[in-house]
């Protein structure tokens, strides 16, 4: 089960300490830029679509199993399933994003939390009302 | 960037010429069966939780980029990031359930179309008004 990198996020982000823990907490808009030999994937994707990013943390620590939610002390531990802490057994980050712009290989997305430089693993459209925003 | 299984899918649903396209259209109830090494990732996760369980498509071709949506040769080709078809570059299914009993290491959910034995590769909570059903 190797991963490929399909792109990489491109932000004004670079520092984990400083990246907000979710997109609608003060996230920037980022562009994902995909590598040519994928471009083919992107046909059909338009500005103003909702669409999942799927990304590898590679900043992320893989022996956690439990962590004070939000790296808050004052919040019990849990199970890291129960959160979306990127430290975790497979770092892959959910992020649920619109599209601003395409610019050939580049898309523009909404409030990305990811780092620059963090690899992209998949992009896929949101479906379904219990997917889409209220 | 390799995975590690936490778990694997116990289904009814065999054979992929026969699972529905999306949880909501007819997938069986089927349980996640966490390997005993990742048990403490589990703490805290609940019955009625609504959760993502990422997993890894193991039947899937890794060399397609276009695709007919929902393997429906009257739909117009498109790019594989725009569809949810499991054939994609890195085959990492998203599914979005509720739990419906804990069991230890073993959790039942609602409707799940991955096949009998397919990898599970994380499990995280749904979070946000933007993420919740309607």
């Amino acid at each position: 089960m190797e991963l490929v990198a399909i792109g990489i996020v491109e932000s004004a982000l670079d520092d984990r300490a400083l990246a907000p823990k979710q997109g609608n907490e003060g996230a920037p808009d980022a562009w994902l830029s995909v590598a040519a030999e994928f471009a083919e994937g992107l046909d059909g994707l338009c500005v103003g679509d909702e669409i999942f990013v799927l990304t590898w943390l590679h900043q992320s620590s893989r022996e956690v199993l439990r962590v004070h939610p939000r790296d808050d002390i004052s919040n019990p531990e849990r199970g890291v399933f129960g959160t979306r802490s990127p430290d975790r057994p497979n770092p892959v980050g959910l992020h649920r994003v619109r599209i601003l712009a395409v610019d050939g290989l580049r898309l523009q997305v909404r409030n990305l939390e990811a780092l620059n430089g963090t690899p992209i693993i998949d992009i896929k459209p949101v479906i379904g009302a219990d997917e889409r925003s209220a």
